[in-house]
């Protein structure tokens, strides 16, 4: 019989998850010596367990099953929560291992001893703490299948090292998914009856619905009812660019956000939350959407999206119309001194085929999704949770789970800044990732941020916990340190070249973005100059914004 | 009337919490805003929450009271986690102000939405959340008395956005300190009686007790009553160096431990927890004591320390009693070829007056207690909670604390890997700080955990999951791209310059030590030697062990 450790590992590789991406320490050795007897799990060593779970959640999102974490006891889990929290909010499968202390230590109150089980129910709906050996596959099982869903969440197993170690190990056989429930036919029917009807109408796709197959379903079905196609701020996964459907990003800034929303009156959601504020401000509601609104929901996140769509789909006869598909466009190269604009253009201009493209750039990226819109067809992976560090752990994740395909992270300098220990585990896995970081010198958003609640008289002490330009941070010298090569770009043309080269050469790189903070001192009523012209938005926004500002 | 925040930053000056580790978030702007209204709070911005967590740590172990943080919600909170659970496990008071969304946006689950409480309880003995704007600065009053003890804890007061920026704040005056209790009569007598007994009796030093003026008074009754003065694993700070009292700490393996308080028969507990193994082993007891030891408590860390150790003293009459102090001396400078145990020396050749020293150093820094005994006074810092990432922002906070004073931190490389955005602020806020990266390219003590653990057929993949050679890690570079100036030394003698420029420059320095691996398939019979040799030890241990080996 084996060790626990080698029945959990041969157990989780029969249920799928065949990554692990692992920070161990003592508590974990025994799962560590087991690996050796499960050649279908790959251990990605990680620095930092918080580039250990953004991995995870990068790995599945890519995938659609989870990867699991390995983390060394209640602190381990704790470095490892920001991304947890990320993962949790985008509804993604993933599978923590928490070593703990052997069962008989744990009343000692040692160093280490923590209660691991109150930090895992913040991001967990699944906890359980493995009592014995015999039942440790069992245990794994289960977590896997709950960490499937639907929807999809976090699943955290605590392991004792003597149930780890211990002898009499069973593998455990994966468990059947839940099948998920279908909408009721009587909520079908309203939901086809209001979008044939003459109000305004949108369909808000969310979490698994920004995907194919669902994503083509549901922009058909916009198609032949007239009714606009949203997406949430921060998609999880939204499959976009040239030939595919033409859907409308709602607004991280509640003032844009409302304007666009303001004229729907009747609202599905798709696998979506309400819309609503990203933070509360003074003075405002944090309702988004007209109060005259009609909102219904096709699919929670529990139920059967496609049954859902399909249903939808016969019932408004949309199964030959013909969606509004992206046309294939690209940005001229950039030339000149270098801005967040012209990068987010130097990418549109140059995106590969396939990409997976990851958007934690903050308000450096702005124009990303302008500028790619019509490129060759690509992923793009966002900050779901809005805990920033979670940008190169997702695209060292996403680069795993798809090594031919190329991946482009896009961060700010303050978000790098949190897990930049991603880059040494994209050299030692060897995968092709491209960094930018926006090294715009600042908490740039923060700026914005800081007028936006209202603290207006902000003085030299506020202003300088917005700024990271003392010492100017070298991330040439930061990349090069952990293994990837990289250069500086203060032009255009530095930039296009080193995103040619970077693109073009196997292995990870990084490449320095020098340029201006773009919102510093910004006023709100600017943004829809910031945004670009209104030729370039989103049409509902551009829409809604001419109105607005010319009525 | 000052708006909430005004009212908080006015309320913690007045109580003496002067020093804000802040990374904020939107949530945080208002605070952000008022530092201007508070000339006496001085923001030091870091890069990473459990930067801040650490140096608010490194800062109250200097100067007795609380540092407080500046979190950004629960992810915040979670990044800050590790090195909080280091300052709860070392009876440090530390304060967080953990920002939250306006109240009323709570219920509307949007991306950063998550439950602060169920985090802040891991580490916090004393949370609670702003609940209005008036009774603001009472709530931090109360927070920063709960922080004080004792003993020492960690409080965490949620901040809602709205009763930070709302008006009618009210400071409020710092609340007395809760009067701590003295141990009783009865249990004194019994304390002075087993001392002055025939059995083999040891003091174990914990907590405040290895400072003056406690250390001085236990280290005059261990003189009179023969008992010997031990002091816990990981001190959270020990005054030490020439002059000051010999203590012999007790050794992080257990199988040390275990022969080195083999022949106790009455260990006293002064602020101390009772010795335990780090970890738990397959056939091992975690207890470290022989079994027919008796133990008793002098002072538990809510106690009254000195007035116990006062009552103490005078039955057993020690107060003019000559303790054993630690006679001058130092080793003689390293030469040839670098390794852990030169630096170690070279340390102890080199180390300045009144310096602090960090100790997050694991298996390289094993000979750091011995070469630095004789050396001039200094305090050391160590990894009181086992969660590493602590080296490097203890330091910073130190620093902060005593800026008159040279602070060196010797980290091991996958350590200074977790919190390396420690050094950006060193540089930002002028530190003399030197950090002392060991470069061994390994989770050097997870070699030798592996093997304690029980775990010995370890294979390639296992033993991958140990090593950062893969790529090469280049602290320099890393330096230099967070502004810090680094060198790397091969040598001793390189080593050696490095350190002496280090201290005689201002700001901070980092140096790469290039070191091998001290463990690499180490035996445990070998441990003994790797110590040293038996007269460079603890005279207790050297004591023991020289019974155990040559019987």
């Amino acid at each position: 019989m084996p060790d626990g450790a080698r029945s959990l590992l041969r157990t989780l590789a029969d249920c799928g998850v065949t990554v692990c991406f692992s920070n161990p320490g003592t508590s974990e050795m025994h799962f560590v010596a087991a690996l050796e007897s499960e050649p279908r799990m790959r251990a990605v060593l990680t620095l930092f367990e918080g580039v250990a779970s953004g991995a995870a959640d990068g790995w599945a999102r890519m995938r659609g099953s989870p990867a699991a974490t390995l983390l060394h006891l209640g602190c381990g889990l704790g470095n490892a929560l920001a991304n947890l929290h990320n993962a949790r909010k985008g509804g993604v499968p993933l599978l923590n291992i928490v070593g703990d202390h052997a069962s008989w230590h744990a009343g000692y109150d040692t160093p280490l001893q923590s209660d691991i089980e109150t930090v895992a129910r913040n991001v967990s709906s699944w906890v359980r703490r493995g009592r014995d050996t015999a039942s440790l596959g069992r245990d794994a099982a289960e977590a896997v299948a709950a960490a499937m869903g639907p929807p999809g969440q976090v699943a955290t197993l605590i392991l004792p090292a003597d149930v780890s170690w211990g002898d009499g190990g069973v593998a455990h056989a994966p468990l059947p998914p839940e099948p998920p429930a279908l909408p009721d036919a009587r909520s079908l029917d309203d939901i086809a009856e209001a979008l044939r009807g003459p109000r305004r109408s949108a369909l808000l796709l969310g979490g698994r619905a920004l995907c194919e197959p669902a994503l083509g379903c549901a922009a058909r079905i916009a198609a032949r009812t007239g009714a606009r196609l949203l997406a949430e701020v921060f998609p999880t996964r939204l499959q976009r660019g040239a030939g595919t459907p033409v859907v409308e990003r709602i607004a991280y800034l509640a003032e844009l956000a409302r304007v666009q929303l303001a004229d729907i009156e009747e609202l599905v959601l798709v696998d979506a939350r309400l819309p609503v504020s990203f933070f509360g401000y003074p003075g405002q509601a944090s309702e988004l959407l007209a109060p005259s609104c009609r909102v219904r929901t096709l699919a929670a996140p529990t139920q059967d999206l496609h049954g859902a769509l399909q249903s939808l789909s016969e019932r408004v006869d949309a199964r030959d119309a013909s969606p509004l598909l992206q046309p294939t466009s690209r940005p001229p190269l950039p030339r000149g001194r270098l801005s967040a604009e012209k990068v987010c253009k130097a990418v549109g201009a140059l995106l590969p085929d396939d990409a997976i493209v990851v958007d934690e750039a903050q308000t450096s990226g702005l124009m990303l999704p302008f500028y790619t819109a019509g490129a060759p067809r690509h992923d793009l992976l966002c900050l779901t949770g809005g805990a920033i560090g979670q940008g190169l752990p997702l695209a060292l994740g996403a680069a795993i789970a798809c090594p031919q395909r190329p991946v482009i992270a896009l961060v700010g300098d303050g978000a790098a800044l949190y897990t930049l220990q991603a880059l040494w585990s994209m050299a030692r896995e060897r995968t092709h990732v491209v960094a930018v970081v926006f090294n715009n010198r600042a908490y740039s958003i923060l700026n914005l941020e800081l007028q936006r609640v209202g603290a207006r008289q902000a003085g030299a002490a506020a202003r300088a916990q917005l700024r990271l330009d003392d010492p100017e941070i070298d991330f040439v010298q930061l990349a090069a340190g952990l293994g990837v090569p990289a250069r500086r770009a203060t032009t255009a043309e530095a930039f296009n070249d080193a995103l040619r080269h970077a693109l073009d050469t196997p292995g990870p790189h990084l490449i320095d973005a020098v340029v201006p903070a773009a919102v510093r001192g910004l006023k709100l009523r600017l943004m829809p100059h910031l945004l670009g012209s209104l030729g370039r938005m989103p049409p509902g926004l551009a829409q809604a914004l001419r109105r607005k500002i010319a009525p």
